[in-house]
């Protein structure tokens, strides 16, 4: 099934059914809102079943993605990954950080969630010279995940798949990193790509807990990236539990992939500028490109094999706040 | 004012005004859960100002504060200070973390806010070789704050003052640290006192956005510690401000201080079981004092220059999970 939230004056949007060619939505009969889906998947999954087989046979009006919400316009919990190696190998070293402790279980911070950006929405920042950076992630939903789930157990929590923005600025992010307590200022809100999507939809690009498609990147237009997101260490099952360690995972928690990156990043590219400046600096001594200025413009969008597209386009502007 | 947030089936709870004694309640008529009163607040307070009145005149029923709920059972945001800089140079010792590098601002993670505990709720645990831990701290609670707000200008947003256990699992705490990630698995959900208060509730006792009492601590019934909250060196609203550098705070943030902690421990107590072993290291070479065993319970109570409770009791029971 796929789904998206159209506004409708409240802070939570109306939950609709997306047809699988994304061109037609219906009001969700089962659930009002995502938050609710994700806490009545069980009871709620077979009518809307129903409903998106009938969606997708020519039920319902036309889908603007570009006026859509985020699918999950505000959250409980946003818990983000760093899941690609070659990512964070190369953060260490742009930062000076490549003896920095490894520990024995996957990266995770928690980040603000009260607010997922719309695809489209303008993004606000206080100043350009915080080396404002994109960050292209995958991300799942989870319904409600109990204390101690295995990593087994965690897939069947895994109710739906999502593209996310998540917004950095690379100024403050290694000042926050080495005091130890992790990112607030260097985090604003993220954004998400139009379309949620169950996982079954991804059919065999749905593995091991993993999305084996390409994130596409354009920057200002120009291709930036097309990282694949199957690179991960740990697939979103060992992530989801890890999150539910020591704490039920609420209904409608997010968790992101961290940055997709490929070891081949010379020729697939990047899905933020810090790698590319990290390359940059291996590869010719100092880092060349500038992070963003306000007016810039960043487009993420994923296809399938067929050449559809997955989650709807993400395509940002960034602004002064 | 005072108010309370008392069971009736729904996650959000429905909130009620405390008399001023605390012996009296009346559901508040101009919000019906804390998080509408925090989104609500310039609406609805002239009439909670003339309910108070009443409610301290002798109307409403009897109040049981063991029997409430957090007085925000669930928030959209908690934001954890760390601004009493006995407790962290103690835990650095502790960590063998001396060197570490001191921020240009204010320690503060992002940690669990779909759930706060209870003042008299078990909290579980997975294991007792995690080292549980207890962190007594102050907190407050804010309306909308938006992005860029000022420290001068965050103190109108601090509607209430609250007071928290911030429970710790401290095998775990200094591996998430050197992450740099901050912590996640380390953090289980925090508990709350039963009664949150407006600031002008402490009158003297407010001072520079600060809590200028003793939080009393015991530990399975012994008298553990009894730090004041005015030591810290950045108050609540350089907390708010730096909270806010860029992002909007959702109504209804919770912000705490970090473990209450004075350089004169030896003689008041700590608020942590980490921070008495850190003495111990100090003062004779070695930690004697082992952390949390499951059926220990920790009790933390805040009382006025009168001798009254200002926030009610925190009285909890460490559970496996």
């Amino acid at each position: 099934m796929k789904f998206a939230t159209m506004p409708d004056g409240t802070k939570d949007g109306r939950l609709f059914i997306v047809s699988r060619d994304l061109t037609r939505i219906e009001p969700a009969k089962g659930a009002h809102t995502m938050q609710e889906l994700m806490e009545r998947w069980d009871e709620v999954e077979i009518q809307l079943e129903m409903e998106y087989e009938a969606v997708n046979n020519g039920l319902g009006g036309g889908f603007e993605p570009a006026a859509a919400l985020a699918p999950l316009p505000r959250a409980w919990q946003w818990l983000d990954g760093s899941a690609f190696d070659s990512h964070g190998d190369l953060m260490d070293k742009v930062f000076g950080m490549e003896d920095k402790f490894k520990p024995p279980f996957p990266y995770m911070y928690q980040g603000v969630s009260s607010k997922f950006y719309g695809p489209t929405q303008d993004v606000k920042f206080p100043t350009e010279d915080d080396f404002i950076d994109f960050e292209g992630e995958f991300g799942i939903i989870t319904d409600e995940v109990p204390l101690g789930t295995s990593a087994t157990d965690a897939r069947k929590h895994i109710r739906l798949i999502v593209q996310i923005n998540d917004w950095s600025l690379r100024r403050i992010a290694p000042l926050e990193m080495k005091s130890g307590f992790g990112w607030v200022m260097a985090k604003p809100p993220c954004a998400m790509a139009p379309i949620a999507v169950t996982p079954d939809e991804l059919g065999d690009a749905w593995r091991d807990a993993r999305v084996d498609l390409p994130l596409n990147v354009w920057w200002n237009g120009e291709k930036f990236g097309a990282a694949n997101g199957y690179a991960m260490s740990v697939g979103f099952d060992q992530l989801v539990a890890h999150a539910a360690y020591s704490r039920d995972l609420v209904a409608g928690t997010v968790i992101g992939s961290g940055t997709v990156s490929n070891e081949t990043y010379r020729e697939v590219g990047s899905s933020c500028i810090a790698e590319r400046r990290g390359i940059e600096m291996i590869d010719e001594g100092e880092a060349r490109t500038a992070f963003m200025r306000f007016g810039d413009t960043v487009k993420m969008e994923v296809f399938d094999a067929d050449g559809q597209s997955v989650f709807g386009a993400i395509d940002q502007k960034v602004v002064a706040a």
